[in-house]
């Protein structure tokens, strides 16, 4: 029996997201979960999602690393609170920032990884630090400041 | 008679991208042009660009701000070098870091207005600031630091 991601543990309302969301059949429903401290997801480019022939496209990769870095933050922001993340009351993170750095062109064609660290959690605010590998290789880093849904949008 | 935008005169190889590439017909195929000394983009979401119900994704304006700036700088660089896009060599770049800062929700259903300025031209780096606005309010700010491609690759 697979394990539930991340994504799976949202309530309706967040799973239509383009990125994550299990209920938006055109988007790329992403799913991230946990490996010891860090959190990973591993995803495969469709040909269209090319930058230059050969390259996978920035924007694609930007948006991972968005969408793995917020539920990373909602799995943290649970973690931290001794709790499971099917209790209530739900906890769901968005963006303020986002930064990416490219280190070097990605190669399209495999699969692509990308990790998150946990930097910091204070008040309603998570910062997550992501890596985006290629064949063994970190192609590109970035950094999510997520913060938490108010309750009554959650 | 349109006139073209830049990304109109990117070569056959860098015309792909799924962000703004005019050869990928399944892409966001954006579309840049000068505004006196700024430049600007009109988009508009499909309804699959959803975040949360109501509001647009953030990965989607992520790519769309990356696009355009790398073809602002473009764009840039042929001015600065009194060039007509069409002149030979070509000038294309490529994104080195991005970054993104989500002021408030973005409402889905209008069209996004993406304006960018030219802060700093210099060697092979230009870099351009952007705001992204829906019904005349900015809801999202970012920076991009684009370099241009060696022209081994361009």
């Amino acid at each position: 029996m697979e394990k539930k991601a991340f994504q799976d543990y949202y309530t309706e309302d967040h799973s239509h997201c383009y990125g994550c969301g299990r209920l938006n059949s055109l988007g790329l429903q992403i799913k991230s979960y946990w490996d010891g401290d860090e959190t990973v997801t591993v995803f495969h480019p469709q040909a269209c999602h090319t930058a230059m022939p050969g390259y996978v496209y920035g924007g694609l990769m930007a948006s991972i690393i968005d969408c793995h870095c917020t539920g990373s933050a909602a799995a943290a922001a649970y973690r931290a609170e001794g709790r499971a993340m099917d209790t209530e009351p739900p906890l769901r993170f968005v963006t303020a920032s986002l930064h990416v750095d490219y280190l070097r062109p990605t190669p399209i064609g495999g699969e692509l990884e990308v990790r998150g660290k946990i930097i910091e959690i204070k008040g309603r605010k998570v910062v997550v630090a992501a890596t985006l590998s290629a064949n063994g290789e970190v192609c590109v880093k970035g950094q999510v400041v997520a913060v938490k849904v108010p309750e009554k949008l959650g």
